[in-house]
């Protein structure tokens, strides 16, 4: 640590200078690259909003309880970068993709790691609640040839806009999520229940700032997938319906437009029975191109 | 709440744009006005750094641990936002003074507010550890002229560099600290103790910060004073010793250049028996000019 006599005083002029002057010369390189822009830009708001000292305490209080609600079952701040737009931002700085390519958003809290395999066709809707869907499709390369042995983790929320973990006493486990494989052609399908918006958690400080904003809370309606084959970069996205009232409002930014899918709904009593559904049902056909990795 | 079916759908390009206009017509005027700042700079960051998900993810678990360390005894995030430099950033915007007015600086955490009153030239180092110091001065206005009555809040940390509160078995209750009232010529003295400098404490996630930026943590040695009379302008401030190895590298950012206070030290034997200090004794003069309400 060096101490040199003749670093500059602090001064509102030249504030964030003299905090990035004092690096050291050990400081990790990549620490120090982020730190520059954060100290930067958090001078900028300092100067821009002129924050009176109490509203300087209130934002301290408000990062202090975020940091309060996390627990295991809770991350406030992954919240809070949601809901200011920074998860899916960082999400697209790490997923752009050549044109063709199927579209990347966030993973959000509900994957499961090891979810049930099933066999092409199989319902994962265990309760038999909410409107039958249909879903089915390819898994193709950026040359659209199919990706045999791909596999296709999917899962969503129930009619009712829970997650099963959300729900475990009134759910079956493992309600509404699966993994498929891919068949030689690329294809897979499965039977489901069609989606419905839901809320995401609002009763702490992010939905505090919510109501500040006059924002609303709820995802719209959506399916998701985690799509992964050797060689190719893994493929985390949904597929939304475009029904939904709040599908141009995410609270979280999630909705691509090239991912607002033709969910149908369909009476053709010939073609329910052969996929073992009742009428009516939704249904929606989509094919997911992979990058190469 | 509106959902007008035109929202655009966000993009990397239009992020923070998509991210405001989602803020209804109820919103909060000022807290809209202070999250299109925020908004605006954050989405600025991750543009300029491009984090990876796993740096994202370090970044969500640094604001997490931060406010766990969050109690009642200490207050992380607020040290984080000195180490930013940002308290001291909000104190500039907060306290533009006009020339000749005595420079603010930061309250910090170690203010008692009743602590005890005496007359002037009173010893309020009460343990007699430390070389002595004589400190003595005037209160005045934008003209110069006395300020009788003002009363002067004082508080430094002990020789070893801890404050009373700090360590409320090794020092006798209020300890190097008391309130003074000036008198009808605006004049003030106490007996005290040589400050020293003494590191912010570094055994949380700002000091892994700091250690990252290969940054040291201590605070230059400082007598604290808060200055009050009706009419006035509080000013909260430091004198700061010109000495210390650690003056033009404050780990909070605190030091302004015109707050460097001409300590000397004195063998004046005579003079030290007349202000009852043994020898040799350091003396520091200085008058504070309040600016008005």
């Amino acid at each position: 640590m060096v101490t040199p006599g003749n670093r500059p005083f602090f001064t509102e002029e030249s504030s964030s200078d003299v905090v990035l002057a004092r690096s050291g010369p050990d400081a990790d390189p990549r620490v120090k690259q982020i730190m520059e822009s954060v100290v930067r830009h958090l001078h900028a708001i300092v100067k821009e909003t002129e924050p009176s000292q109490a509203e300087w305490m209130k934002a301290i209080q408000f990062l202090t309880d975020t940091g309060k609600l996390c627990s295991e079952w809770r991350q406030e701040f992954i919240l809070l970068s949601d809901a200011l737009g920074v998860s899916m931002l960082v999400e697209a700085v790490n997923n752009r993709k050549p044109a063709g390519a199927t579209e990347a958003t966030v993973l959000g809290p509900f994957f499961v790691p090891n979810s049930p395999h099933y066999e092409n066709g199989a319902n994962i809707c265990l309760d038999g609640k909410g409107e039958p869907l249909w879903v089915s499709g390819r898994v193709l390369d950026m040359g659209r040839r199919p990706i045999a042995g791909a596999t296709l983790d999917v899962w969503q929320a129930s009619p009712e806009g829970f997650y099963d973990v959300q729900e475990p006493d009134a759910q079956p486990a493992n309600n509404l999520r699966g993994r498929f494989t891919a068949d030689a052609e690329g294809r897979f399908s499965f039977r489901s229940a069609y989606p419905r918006h839901y809320p995401i958690p609002h009763d702490g400080t992010v939905g505090k700032m919510l109501k500040s904003l006059d924002r609303q809370p709820n995802r719209p309606a959506h399916v998701h997938f985690l799509v992964r084959a050797p060689g190719f970069r893994s493929l985390t996205t949904h597929l939304f319906t475009p029904d939904c009232p709040w599908l141009r409002d995410d609270a979280v930014f999630g909705v691509k437009e090239s991912l607002v899918a033709a969910f149908r709904k369909s009476s053709d009593a010939a073609r329910a029975g052969a996929l073992g559904l009742p009428t009516p049902f939704w249904e929606v056909a989509w094919d997911f191109v992979l990058s190469p990795e």
